[in-house]
């Protein structure tokens, strides 16, 4: 059976300006990768609400998974909940639950709940929260999309709570042979052993360091046993 | 006169299996703000012709420019060129001054222009080369989209030769105020400051450091005399 889907939506002004740059993807990719979910497609997009909503409603529709970060704190420019909301045409406001853990945590702290740390509360109709260990506001589920924060420390605590919950399938397993000449060279018996092999994805990824360049040729599958007998005929191909 | 938009695509399974942490996407957003051209969205997909294709005509037609990373060696799962000939219709072949280009390379290297490095001359009916200067197989530009390698020094190496050949508008230009306080606090008066400066971006980014925690304040916009005002009034509201 083929492995669930997902893609991920990365919100926010700041990475497509340049000034911060992202690392939850590249974070999400290996779990999910580890879970047997097969990341499909990744999509930035900046802190638009249209753009934002035609991004959730595409991907929804498209992939088993959707997961964000990004755009769910208290500051005005914080609009993915009632984003998430529009796409999926449901009402969002303050709910009890959330309002209950985020007065909890302000008591504790000695801080104000406010009206702005209240937008962190409110949560589209119909969702489940996601747990939040390190600063407690929550993220959400509604229908397949999963809605996290965008500071890494938070959102990886939240990719933490939410992915035991999903059904995996067979974790991608890969192994890799650096070869030390160009991808020019090895490229036509490379393309031979791809064809033997349909089952498994065979990736060459060119180097060059120190002045010396090579390949590091990473063959990926589900059945370690076949991953394992292409990578014996590799290495007869390219002895060292 | 608003700048011209952009969007970038990146090409590769390595980036969406985690393997990679892709970089290209970072550095073009930065080299766009300074340029004038304004990063709308990025996607990543796979090497998957179908998802390619995809992604460049909606892209191409959504944007002014298309800048792609990724699939444009001498492999087999190179496939990026003939994607973006399919996506316009193009035919696709070795190319005469594209292929002169690599045998020069290879006899000046001592190395055999093979069938392999020969794929690497092949580029779609109508495109004009992109200069690489680190490795000599050329990028490429077919209406408006711009073909580059994924090897972060070959990108790079292509972005400066594409780059100021494109029009520009004016640069995007930021300053930041970092407060020792949580978003929480400083969100309504930030809010109101937002509202005065419509022409503004007002962003905020929370940050978790050492046990302390606040909140970067990036005001950013086209009109330098409008953000020194913006940033005055903010150091006003939030005095250390």
């Amino acid at each position: 059976m083929a492995n669930p889907t997902a893609a991920m939506l990365v919100i926010g002004d700041e990475i497509l300006s340049g000034r911060t740059r992202d690392s939850n993807m590249h974070y999400l990719a290996g779990e999910l990768t580890k879970h047997g979910i097969d990341l499909k497609e990744a999509r930035m997009v900046s802190d638009d609400h249209a753009a934002i909503v035609a991004a959730v409603k595409h991907l929804s529709a498209a992939y088993d998974h959707i997961f964000t970060s990004g755009g769910i704190g208290p500051t005005h420019d914080d609009i993915t909940a009632d984003c998430i909301a529009a796409a999926f045409d449901r009402s969002i406001d303050v709910r009890d639950d959330a309002r209950a853990l985020l007065a909890a945590h302000y008591e504790r702290t000695g801080s104000e709940l406010n009206q702005a740390r209240l937008r962190m509360a409110r949560i589209p109709d119909g969702a489940t929260l996601i747990e939040n260990p390190v600063s407690v506001a929550p993220g959400f589920t509604l229908e397949n999309v999963h809605v996290m924060a965008g500071v890494p420390s938070i959102f990886e605590s939240m990719v933490a709570s939410i992915l035991p919950t999903l059904t995996g399938g067979a974790p991608l397993l890969s192994q890799t042979l650096r070869i030390n000449q160009g991808e020019g060279e090895i490229a036509g018996p490379l393309f031979e052993l791809a064809k033997e092999y349909p089952d498994l994805m065979i990736g060459s990824y060119p180097f060059q360091k120190d002045g010396a360049h090579g390949s590091n040729i990473v063959i990926r599958g589900t059945d370690g046993t076949q991953i394992d007998a292409a990578m014996t005929k590799l290495s007869d191909l390219f002895p060292e």
